[in-house]
């Protein structure tokens, strides 16, 4: 049987809250269907900076290298405002992401029925919502050097980012999203700002090339990233999959999450590329919300993106179809019986804690 | 009398048949209220390209420069796809905005009562939504070197941008920001990525600092970009000025101006530094809208966001502020008497082509 070593990475805030759902679940599943999951945990965060002044030690990125999944929690938190820009807890998010060469970032913005009416948008318009985006995740502004404040003197400073992109950078991020229209709608759309920016030139030059060379049977538009952010808010329904590079995703696959009226629900994956040898690729599995420290430690997180993190690591780094497809559909039952953490509540629904949330999942599983 | 000399862009595909509307608006008021302007024109954009090969002539440049105030209607069309990158006609934009310095553009996001139904966004989540974003415009990746495309060779290019930003940029635009928020609510909310990007740190250290030395009285608060198109998206209302970089901006601004469910009645000013001397600020005015080729010549575009950014031309440029204050309740009475263009069509309401709007709006002038 296949490995299936998991590092469980909480990190803050309602990170470990969230984590321990999965954790049960990840129990239940050895225990009942002897799933034979590994579970190892780690630090990274501010919880790693106040252990050992990184926001992750080089032996949890060991072990994240050498895991088949790494689970994500959140990252973050007033408390470590203050700590210098290397050491942010963000930074050990941005190593991971880094040292596992994990430049494909999946980023589904579903739109669960019973939370239709939930959206600051109207029920018409997100109703059946199902878009994915796939970020480029390694690559651009993130990443780019130079990256520096340099003193220009006489009390200026210039604050410098680099955005770089090279060819095969984005055959192989568009070559994921054709790959995963072919699976859905056989719709991609790439963004950019071609008109302003010379590596949207290249990004949109590539796309095409990769497209018209290995893709030409699914349909694909391009759009400016800026039309494309109103687009999304006007008919996001047009979208199937959305391609396009760190910076703009991080921006779109937010407004994304925010349609559907439940960011709280949202899971990601970032893949890296498939091993020569083994064809397994590096993954890391993380909710699309941040750590929440205003709610931390008082039992009411929603644990739902959590939890449909691990359903997209089932998927994705250990085939299980089946059992992502079912995990699916008990978040999706217990939503329906009314179930709701505070910031999915509303009228006439029962309001349940993290525990509850997760007990309940698990009970449908 | 201060002279008032305006240099009419129009541009390309709906561009032309907006600025008609201006231009019969400005005999009107010649004609009527004695105002003394005093019109030129000049060529922008794809039609320029056409003219003389390049998005703006270098006498056009001359024109803008020495106007009290530019015009400007739209630029671009699938004709101009394909013309190289340095005449493409956002190039002729892009110059006139960096040539004339324009370093602050100002983009409210109103949501007209009448329309406040016709949003994707929920009613209350939009009605009586009024917020003003500031975008830094002659700065960061749009301009910043090097910014180029280089044949690495074994068919790798690498498109390369430079995100760049200098203390005093941050410094004037911040400043602009404050001092508006003054003239509203009295509450900034200011935009970046400082978990990843290095201009984010000093734009987010220029502005506390900006603040605390000149603006205490604002209430300031600053939030990740990301997270700031979300919260666009959850509830506007929330914010009065927002103040970002130029690329934030574009992406922001076009999903606040989404919001509103009228991108075609939204105006922007785009202005500079106040002259030494003069204490005029050079200016241009443009709608947010873009040349929408697909409907042009056809007499149905919506002429609004082209007169209520003269409305802003008036206020700003010529401190005409109940001229100005009346032409965008001319602009409110034509729209509670239920006359619409093609785009804001909605039952039991009139439909009514350019011509029509911009007369029933001079009408009630
Ligand atoms: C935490 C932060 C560095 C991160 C990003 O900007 O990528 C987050 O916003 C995300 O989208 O995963
Ligand atoms: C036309 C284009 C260059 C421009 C920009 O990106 O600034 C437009 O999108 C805008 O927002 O004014």
């Amino acid at each position: 049987m296949a490995s299936k070593n998991l590092l469980l990475l909480a990190g803050d805030g309602i990170g470990p809250e969230a984590m321990a759902e999965v954790k049960k679940l990840i129990s239940a599943m050895n225990d009942k269907l002897g799933s034979g999951f590994v579970t190892d945990e780690g630090l990274v965060g501010g919880c790693a900076y106040d252990a050992h002044g990184a926001a992750i030690s080089d032996a949890d990125i060991d072990k994240a290298m050498a895991a088949d999944a790494v689970l994500f929690g959140a990252v973050g938190g007033p408390k470590w405002d203050a700590v210098p820009y290397e050491v942010r807890p963000e930074a050990g998010l941005l190593r991971l992401r880094k040292d596992m060469e994990l430049f494909a970032n999946l980023r589904p913005a579903i739109c669960y029925p019973a939370l239709a009416a939930s959206s600051s948008l109207k029920q018409d318009v997100v109703e059946g919502l199902d878009i994915l985006i796939v970020r480029e995740l390694t690559g651009g502004v993130y990443f780019g050097e130079p990256k520096q404040i340099i003193d220009l003197g006489n009390g200026q400073k210039r604050g410098i980012d680099t955005q770089v992109y090279d060819t095969f950078e984005i055959e192989r991020i568009s070559g994921v999203a054709f790959e995963l229209a072919r699976t859905r709608k056989n719709h991609v759309t790439s963004m950019e700002k071609r008109n302003v920016m010379k590596s949207g030139v290249l990004w949109n030059e590539v796309v095409t090339q990769t497209h018209k060379a290995r893709y030409a049977d699914v349909k694909l538009d391009h759009m400016l990233a800026d039309a494309g952010g109103m687009q999304l808010v006007r008919w996001p329904k047009q979208f199937d999959v959305i391609v396009t590079d760190n910076l703009f995703g991080d921006m779109l696959s937010d407004i994304a999450a925010m349609l559907t009226g439940s960011i709280g629900m949202l899971p990601s994956a970032s893949l890296g590329a498939p091993d020569a040898k083994t064809k397994k690729r590096k993954a890391l599995y993380e909710p699309v919300h941040g750590s929440a420290p205003d709610i931390a430690g008082k039992g009411i997180a929603n644990p739902i993106a959590m939890i449909a993190s691990f359903a997209m690591c089932l998927r994705y780094s250990f085939g299980m179809v089946a059992e992502a497809d079912r995990l699916e559909s008990a978040i999706a039952a217990v939503l329906d019986d009314g179930l709701r953490t505070k910031d999915i509540l509303s009228e006439g629904m029962t309001e349940v804690g993290t525990t509850q949330m997760g007990d309940a999942i698990i009970a449908k599983f």
